[in-house]
């Protein structure tokens, strides 16, 4: 039998430290993460790769230069490449990543918000 | 603000039948998809992908030459490429699948099961 598998809840519960994305699988080039935030990222985007937020549990806000989407437990959405975001969540929200190995959480805008790349949970 | 978000549930509503997957989203040549499962599926595999599961609700095996793996609602697995596998759900399953654009159901076993691909919901 290849793999293990893989409880959301689970390995959410191992970490705490916000805005630092943990890596829990990896598909081809692909990785899932998940990732606790609360507050407000920094505007940034991804030059070379759409990125999806999966929410797990809580509540966040994808803001835009022209818009803004709420995302509630059980929605997702596909930030397309190129576009400049910015993350917000009133309250800790946890959420589930999936984009390609070596994405930098905060693009290449640099930030103290900017977190260790591949970091396993 | 580039698209509209994707409430998991609500696209799970639009369709009943089962082994046919619905594609809700794309990220880079990848998709995103929803599927209804009951029974059991035929022995495949993809030779050039893994392929993830994610289970939205209820539960489901996933049977290996030597093993089963068991997954409820909130866990995920990642079939690795070329590895034969059949999934089986005793009750109705809804799971999320990601895997590349262009990936048949069946692998290249063909079947009765065998889903159109590429439809939407």
């Amino acid at each position: 039998m290849p793999l293990n598998k893989i409880n959301l809840k689970e390995k959410l519960s191992k970490f705490s430290k916000h805005w630092s994305p943990r890596v829990i699988a990896e598909m081809n080039d692909y990785q899932f993460k998940l990732v606790k935030i609360k507050g407000e990222f920094i505007w940034h985007d991804h030059k070379d790769t759409d990125e999806v937020f999966i929410v797990i549990e809580g509540s966040m806000n994808i803001e835009f230069r022209d818009g803004i989407v709420n995302l509630s437990e059980g929605e997702m959405y596909v930030v397309p490449k190129g576009i400049t975001h910015k993350t917000y969540a009133e309250s800790e929200c946890k959420i589930m990543l999936v984009e390609p190995k070596g994405i930098i959480n905060t693009g290449e805008t640099g930030s103290e918000l900017t977190a260790p790349n591949d970091v396993w949970v």
